[in-house]
């Protein structure tokens, strides 16, 4: 991890109920670092640590964050109790685990009362939920949104790369035409 | 509703996140009137009056209440959010509505972290949530014991009474043998 | 609707599939109005309008657009298509209908692969869905991040308004200790 | 496990269908030993010993039991059976395993016809189970009732603590400023 | 309704929890009418009248009961508390209703333990219940057996007919060629 | 519906369980004369006349049929029952109703063995399942091809038009640029 | 396996889709033993071998087969298929596997069209088939009547016994008392 | 593989979201391959590739394909995607994983607007994906339509040969009478 992290202000808060979800998260992280935007990470429950998550929530607009990235499995609480206190947008990250492989969290991030807006990626969608933060934080930073579609590009360049794989294989493989779209 | 009631200390606290539950919540009301258990109701949210809730869970034990019902729907934060608060056993009451009929309320109440222990009873048995408060009431209260077994005793009773409605339709019925169990 | 809406340029596109999702979105709408962010609607299918999805998607950015809600029900797939071809946040809107209510909806919009990031908030929240933009929005807009944090005030003072019905019914209230909390 | 246990008259039952669930529950029983609060095991079968059952519920109230766990999977009969036949209050505790991970037996336990209250914690919740229980007895137990507090601030400063695993990974940490809250 | 029922010991006994049960297994009796096989009805409470359970089960075989249908819905203990207590066939009705519309009832009454055996039919499908009843009852009576046969060839014959409702609007409709199959 | 119909040879069979879903399937019929493709129509029950079932399909393919679609609710033994016995494609329609809304149906239809294929549209949605039968059709028909291509433009050009319904209603509408792909 | 078995005709036809599932099946073989009820085993395929199910179905009743016993997973057609063409019991067995772990399979089996009834068990619950139809088959023989009696006084004996693992634990353990129920 | 593969005009193409679903669609291939069906593979994004997608389907057509399986999981937006671009037939083949199993896959695959039909198989369901294509394509060509009457016939056979594995194991088993149907 780049030391360029430490030295700006967080712009991403990335908090979990509990640190036995860091794993799940990880890739949150690296996708933040691997656009250089600078963030910070926090343990704090719904449940265990009431007080925790109001402090949290009352400090991040004044430390200048602007996106927080929830994770949370299970009854999922986490991501809502943030977006009842603050104004800046909050994404919920919900975790697979519990009887419903983490549809439950899914619907209890999402099934918010009006005017408590929580956006939710896909279970366990760690890396999409920091690309949603990147592109937030990224509508006034040209590098970053440059280089956000170059990784699009290049996440198109890589699909078509793997056909080799099946060409590898024997399989009769499809080519685009030169000059096709 | 009877007089008795605004004179005594509430013993049960009925909490709810939005006064359109009302009409899903009035079967507690009328238990706990039914076997005069003296109680209160509030309107407090999870996520729109969060210091209601802290506010309301500090004095609680204070104010002498021995049993919280929290009633909510969707992602239903609430019932967990107070026992995270409080050491008096708190009973969540899931709601139906929602995209899969109070199913979510029930998970989101139930699949709470160790440590925060909600009793859940069925999605939309307010009867029965109340029930419960006034067994748990009971137990160090004679009266309202007798009537809780009296209560058990018609409730078969009228079981066994509304055979007539088959019988009045000429389906031959069963009838227990006298001296029978 | 108000005249300052056509005047400024827009900054939220609220795209739909169909015409007749209309009445399911425009709380959305609504929402937007009432914190003066520019928009325009449009109506671009998936499925039946590959090239205008793409036509969109290109000059969203170009045009000035910050943010794109996408409602969508059943295969949903529109909000995914668009987020596939911006660099800007996309929020999905999950409709309700289908065989699971939305539940597939949900699913559809937020089982993205990696790279592909959808921000979904709840089935049929339209007003969340305008919400969360308007605070990805109003992260560089003092006037309306003000307006933010009075209406999530506005909000808890109505929840706690509403205890009156319960009080006009004859039912014990809890009322919070002045200076409490 | 301490001596204490069996010298006191049992305050908490805590039964179960099968003695093959005894791991799943033994959180239960680790959890009231914690708390010093006497209790009993039995292994009854709704199905295949009702008798044993009816036995079970007609002694509990005269030997002094307080609550009753009541631990199940599947069809999960035995928490209803209980609090059919008690008038104290009968906890349930969904065990996992079967076609939809317990989620049946959550939904067995809580669909009660009016009149028989259930109180079910999540599935495999065996440790809350046994908690409720704790806070039920504790209503009228000073001891208990403190260190229940006490056990509530452990666990938030645990929740505090855990962020010590983020920050040896090098990650960017948030810290709570001092005088917090 | 015809009098030879009345006349005649009850083969088949048909038991419900709830009187209100009564209009979904109606048409258990006209089934079971139709084939003239003498039953009786019965309403009794696994929960609310667990007694009348087991004098209805203790005194089936006695009284020449030779198949038991149990209907019930939401947690449906009535199927499972009679196949516990006797040693004849018993059938399971699942009645809609509740969160799930009444998959949790049929599951319920299925995910029994070995050695309690339900044989259930479908949600609401009270006519096969009892048709079911009447193939078990026909075993020994070639009367009953001859009906069935009867009714099989009629029900076929009703659906080769029922082409007629599309030929009278004009679709054209594939005829069996004479002789076929 | 048009003369040229019944003078053709069918080219699709389309059958369903019961009269009763003729209500559901009559937007393949109309689907099927939009674009002049031959059909036939027939009542068949997997259940109650398997030898209807076995006729049909043993002569489908020598009286010229090249698409079957099966239409069928809850267990929906239909499609697999037919395509188990043809070697032409067979196309599943599910139908709505039963305990899940027609999730079985779906499940039950394409569960299929190996060796058993059913293509299966969604849940009611007749139009297509004629639409994917005229596709099939049209592999070796020019002029069906054109029309289908002609239906595909027309479905883009509708889309585009129902904007209006927006701007009727002074919601700020997107106007594709012109020559915008 | 005793030799009684072959010397007599078959009473209980147990069929499966496929050999694959037979051990799956298994314990239904071992219970039809144990009370020394001879049956026969089949493979045959509602989709691969139609023309077998209906020899089977036609034969079975001349043959002296009083129950059928038909197991099957994912679409499972086997049970309604033989349902429909014999006027004897048939009892589904749901077999696990499949997207939904078996739901789909007992969905199909018992969402039959009225007059053709099957009475399906539990998910895997081969010995409850089995047992379900030895209460048939010995509604008219008194051995197998007190067998079944016997057996169900063993089980609750072993569900007594087992208390042992939990008092071999140090676990406090409720003693039914002497002349006890 | 066989070379006549490489050497004629592909009328099956085989497209997957991602290289990683490979294994999951061999079946697929191995199938053609049996039957002799020339076909070709690719590897395209609905999402990360979308341009890929049009090229592909615009010259799908031109190239002589005849019908297109399109294999996706999670979202499984590309058959919907393809399924709008081209006029020939599109099979879905949904892919296991995600949170419910492929289920999400299935209803997302099947969930199109009327229009753009997609026939979809079960989940996994490589080989009968790959059938129904080769039945499509062998609607003109008798060899094919020859060996897939063969291969019926070789599974029928099959199931029958595997009673073997039964009488192996000592267990009864039914015989077919010779001449039997």
């Amino acid at each position: 991890m780049e030391e360029t992290r430490t030295l700006s202000t967080p712009l991403v808060g990335v908090i979990m109920g509990s640190a036995s979800d860091l794993e799940k998260v990880t890739a949150a992280f690296e996708c933040l670092d691997s656009f250089r935007v600078p963030y910070e990470a926090a343990v704090v429950s719904a449940h265990r640590t009431p007080e925790l998550v109001r402090a949290y929530a009352e400090s991040a607009e004044r430390r200048g964050l602007r996106v927080i990235i929830a994770a949370a499995g299970l009854a999922a609480a986490l991501p809502g109790a943030l977006a009842a206190l603050v104004d800046i947008p909050v994404l919920g990250l919900p975790l697979s685990g519990g009887p419903v492989n983490g549809v439950d969290a899914l619907l209890s991030m999402t099934d918010m009362p009006p005017g408590v807006p929580v956006g939710s990626v896909g279970i366990d969608s760690a890396r999409n939920a920091a690309l949603l933060a990147v592109r937030i934080v990224g509508l006034d930073d040209l590098r970053i949104r440059r280089e956000l579609s170059q990784a699009r590009k290049q996440a198109a360049a890589q699909v078509a790369d793997k056909v080799r794989v099946l060409r590898d294989k024997g399989i009769p493989v499809w080519e685009p035409e030169a000059g096709g779209d």
